[in-house]
């Protein structure tokens, strides 16, 4: 198929009747699919449903250390939890702070503190006119921390070994750039791994801001869709040998592993970082939710049987990501009018369609009764410069539904170029 | 008995000789007792171990609306026990944000919020020298929250029907006072319940400051140990009744209903401060642990099976409460050296000392193998100005070793007071 970009007007003309015929008839089907969110099914939530009876009366309510976890205490989690974090992050368990249910939480926590206590130096909110870099496109909900304390974003460019490096070692020679976002592994929504050079060169950055902090959310750390996933390389000990362990602090946490609402959040850090969020939690609370970390930790004995569990959701996620893949290869391969990541794990995919025309993508998908992510939420302050790239989320609709919903988004595309290029 | 006051110095010898003896005697035993915080028992938590087989694949993970509580979403909370809360609080269950495990986290986030963004005003820490009301003795980690965020406190003195008034609306003239702690039911640590007119005068306050807000700590709401409990008057009504309503921002917990670990906590408040909070909230998490609210509402499918659920605490804390009490009033009923509050609720019991002596009975039952809550963590900035507050704190300890600490308090206390009115 030769690419749309080359065709004359009339046969653009004919293929626009024909996808818009393609198009009305999808629409008429009347669907209703939900593609917004990277939210696990119900049939990937039933995979960890045994360990509601780990916690009992029969199986008592003590911990490794004789810890009731019915009770107040532990600020910073249960120590088997800690041994089985540290092997996600690849620190020593003394530096990990086990906590709620949400990693988010912590993001936020994190940087609240920063703002209303510094990270070492002056409260940032009293610094004023902090900066924040955030590769682009992202998570939507780090931009959104950002956008609530006021922190200036600075979008920075992806390329498919994780962020523009050269620019941002431009960036951060301005002191007030006080942090950077990064998903490094099946990165949301391009479900890219940094590659080792650029997670090396993020290690050895020397920000001008001496309370300079990436973001490092590795939510996706073991999330791998086939045996061979993508190996990324432990930031930390690689930040150690340029003493810049301080710039670095990590989360990660079960919600795509156990329970989306009901799981376990860890953060890790540096010895000085964990010492100071943990002088902040000391005020904040008593102590985690103990009985959720101990079924956790009764689930999830060993690393080992934490891999097998995570080959249980790949085995269920798979069909979901080849379903799109093969959906968009073959609707919109060789067009010239899109081109979409194909990750080898994490919950999206991207999709960038022709510039200019993914807001137009979305409305169409809207009508055809297919929601995706509102376009533009993964750059920040909610603004695709190029209004072009598409999180696909194929992880909470079955797969039926997700080729479904494929083909919609597909025909959308297709659609929303010939009315582009036909200057429709 | 004669009080110790009016006694002559060679009396005095002869009770000191006699105490010390006793104290000797008690030292020797080598007990080790802790009464330091007011944590449930194991007994106690026993009582709600029902609630684990309550979700479970067999009961489902479904709440009332259909919600699968293992997934996202749901930011403030299930609406069974918005309902339920709205019978603790007495306000519309569309005020009420039911939350994570801890009713300290969402006060030290309420305040957070106020620092960074303001409570409808300016950021708390831009205005800077933000000062708040701490009625006192009050409990030690509302006043640490203040400290973390440098906020000033001043004291207040308690009378028996709450903070003393006639302060309190002298002190809100001041526009850098921003706020107020307060446990107005069997209040932290003096068990003693706000009167009618305590709450009206707080209800009808008009502070200088219009970012005011009095944090309304009912821990202790249904926490009776007595069929005819203390009854408070609701504050929100009342503050309604003046337009007064966004002064007040009010919190409660099952942690001392279901665990002190793993309950639920709630926040309530007027339209104007929920929008507030739930604005920050929609950044900072995705939701609560829905599947332990379910577990709760479960447990509690109305307002009575919780009120009898705590008729089960009432049984077990209830002998506790008792023998610290007739242990104080055997060994120290009419010497003059010391009095206490005989609360019908809640978790402490509040021993005034002869002025000077508080330090030295926690130093003497230290030695003894008890230790004691730390005297002066009652008082903001950990100062006791008299140096006589005592909190007693029976709950976790076993009936028998309450005893048995009780007679090591009074002993000290005895022995303190000894020491000082002969100068020694």
């Amino acid at each position: 198929m030769s690419s749309y970009l080359k065709l004359q007007q009339k046969e653009l003309e004919l293929k626009y009747k024909e996808v818009l015929a393609r198009y009305e008839n999808l629409v008429k089907q009347g669907t209703a699919l939900d593609m917004t969110r990277g939210k696990p099914g119900f049939d990937q939530m039933d995979v960890s449903d045994e360990i509601f009876a780990l916690v009992s009366t029969a199986s008592g309510f003590k911990n490794c250390e004789g810890t009731d976890c019915r009770n107040y205490g532990g600020l910073d989690g249960l120590i088997e939890l800690k041994y089985l974090f540290s092997q996600i992050f690849g620190v020593d368990h003394s530096q990990i702070i086990v906590g709620g249910n949400s990693s988010l939480n912590m993001m936020f926590d994190t940087i609240a503190q920063a703002m209303t206590h510094g990270m070492g130096g002056e409260p940032w909110l009293l610094q004023g006119g902090v900066k924040f870099l955030c590769p682009s496109p992202g998570y939507d909900r780090h931009f959104s921390i950002c956008e609530h304390f006021g922190i200036e974003m600075i979008p920075v460019p992806n390329t498919p070994e994780g962020p523009n490096m050269d620019i941002v070692e431009e960036l951060i020679k301005d002191e007030k750039v006080k942090g950077m976002w990064c998903v490094p592994k099946y990165s949301n929504p391009e479900g890219i791994t940094y590659s080792d050079k650029t997670v090396r060169r993020i290690a050895a950055m020397k920000p001008a801001a001496k309370d300079f902090r990436v973001m490092w959310d590795n939510a996706y750390a073991i999330h791998d869709l086939y045996e061979n996933g993508d190996e990324l390389l432990n930031i930390y000990n690689e930040a150690l040998k340029y003493g810049n362990e301080d710039n670095i602090i990590m989360f990660t946490s079960t919600s795509k592993i156990t329970f989306p609402g009901a799981g376990v959040a860890a953060e890790a850090a540096s010895p000085f970082n964990v010492k100071l969020l943990k002088q902040r939690m000391s005020y904040q609370t008593i102590g985690p939710d103990k009985l959720n970390q101990l079924r956790h930790a009764r689930m999830f004995p060993n690393f080992d049987k934490l891999k097998e569990h995570m080959r249980l959701h790949a085995k269920i996620l798979r069909p979901k990501f080849e379903a799109v893949i093969l959906v968009l290869e073959s609707y919109l391969s060789g067009k010239g009018i899109a081109e979409w990541t194909n990750p080898k794990g994490g919950y999206f995919i991207c999709l960038n369609v022709l510039p200019g025309t993914a807001k137009r993508v979305e409305k169409l998908c809207d009508k055809a009764g297919l929601k995706l992510t509102t376009v533009g939420a993964t750059y920040p302050y909610g603004i695709d410069p190029n209004d072009t790239t598409i999180r696909i989320a194929p992880s909470y609709p079955q797969v039926e539904q997700v080729r479904a919903a494929s083909e919609i988004l597909a025909c959308a595309v297709e659609l929303a170029a010939l009315e582009k290029l036909l200057n429709k």
